[in-house]
């Protein structure tokens, strides 16, 4: 995204204002959740059009350096959470070490059973009993996803009547006797829909990563599969192959 | 996303009319590439709307099941290329070995010079020559990604000159015996803007993934640093953990 900056003679005018705005963000002259100024005295400002400033702040929106908050106009976003994947940690201590507040929020807990879909990703037969556990989850008090969790009720008796406002793993090893050993992780980019979207408090058609999970314990048993749905500009991926 | 077969009873309508058309993508009444029946026809054979119908299509199209083709309508996708970070291989190796076609163009080829970014992200100065490469890559004829590479100029002497059209690792390796050992890979979500949006062929703004990944040799020296721009529903990243 900067390779403009190699052939600046012929960049095209808004990535010019994107240039400009995304230098104030990198250097924190623009700091995160700081409002931007109005598109009209952004317009003033840079000496340019208002159609030519939307098109930087959309660029800069599909980078994820800003985002919109409804009616109240541009906002500069906070640092993506970096995840690693190949790492072993929750949310939660993942969140803090950043030096983040993560938050927790149980939105409801059903008791069902596995259908094909959820069999064939599972291992589980089709008809067994799955607790289905939806949560919201939120850094430094911005929503950044919401998750369906089906929990292996068979291996995990009882576990719809605890608090699920915390750590699922904590829950596990200090009431279960569980460690999540082997996992099997999947992620691809999608759009937001309803009822995730609106959960998140974001349009439908959104830009955003769809993560799933399935955990199993130590002999090889099935545990969990968690199925999030984040906010495109939350999250950063990294793997690092030596 | 399957989360609705749980709660039938309560299911929205234009999901219904969703499990359905995917339930036949998914058992393979409806095959890749395959145009769907207008949007008229199906709300008709559903017995809804076209507004519910057009709601059934985004929420395929949010999933990658679906791609819209101009003004030809509705197509069903391919299946997704999976890709594991955490083994090594090409793109037209790991192409091919799933059974599919890989194709890459190369769009342009410059000497330029490590601005302050790229400087941070490679080790290298600012100033040091690099050679850039766009590139455009097709699996079975369809535009997936474009990227932009940043080669070591002073590692790779005369790389300019060579065909990029085929495995940069294979060049790598065969005319400058570089084996690539360590890489840093992040991943995250985006939207696709001009000028990558119009080189695959979508409309700006369409969701997308991106993927940079730095690249040294077996001593630990920079190679080549590549960040590139996917369709949203052409990838399913893969990471497994024992």
């Amino acid at each position: 995204m900067q390779q403009q900056a190699f052939v600046e003679g012929t960049l095209p005018l808004y990535l010019k204002v994107r240039d400009q705005l995304a230098g104030q963000i990198d250097k924190g002259v623009l700091t995160p959740n700081t409002r931007l100024p109005s598109e009209r005295i952004l317009a003033e400002e840079y000496g340019t059009t208002r159609v030519t400033t939307r098109l930087a702040l959309a660029q800069l929106e599909a980078e994820g350096k800003i985002y919109r908050s409804n009616r109240r106009g541009w906002f500069v976003s906070p640092p993506r959470l970096i995840y690693k994947p190949t790492h072993d940690y929750s949310f939660s201590d993942n969140v803090t070490a950043q030096g983040r507040v993560p938050e927790t929020e149980t939105l409801d807990v059903t008791a069902t059973e596995a259908n094909p879909w959820l069999a064939t990703k599972t291992g589980l037969a089709v008809g067994d009993p799955v607790i289905l556990l939806r949560r919201r989850r939120q850094i430094d008090g911005r929503p950044v996803l919401v998750e369906n969790i089906y929990l292996n009720a068979t291996r995990l008796p009882g576990i719809e009547t605890y608090d699920f406002n915390r750590s699922l793993w904590k829950l596990l090893r200090e009431q279960y006797g569980v460690e999540l050993k082997g996992k099997r992780i999947e992620m691809y980019p999608t759009a937001l829909v309803d009822p995730q979207a609106s959960a998140i408090g974001v349009t439908a058609g959104t830009a955003g990563l769809y993560v799933t999970r399935c955990s199993q314990d130590g002999q090889g048993g099935f545990i969990e599969f968690d199925e999030e749905f984040w906010l495109h500009d939350a999250l950063s991926i990294q793997v690092e192959v030596s």
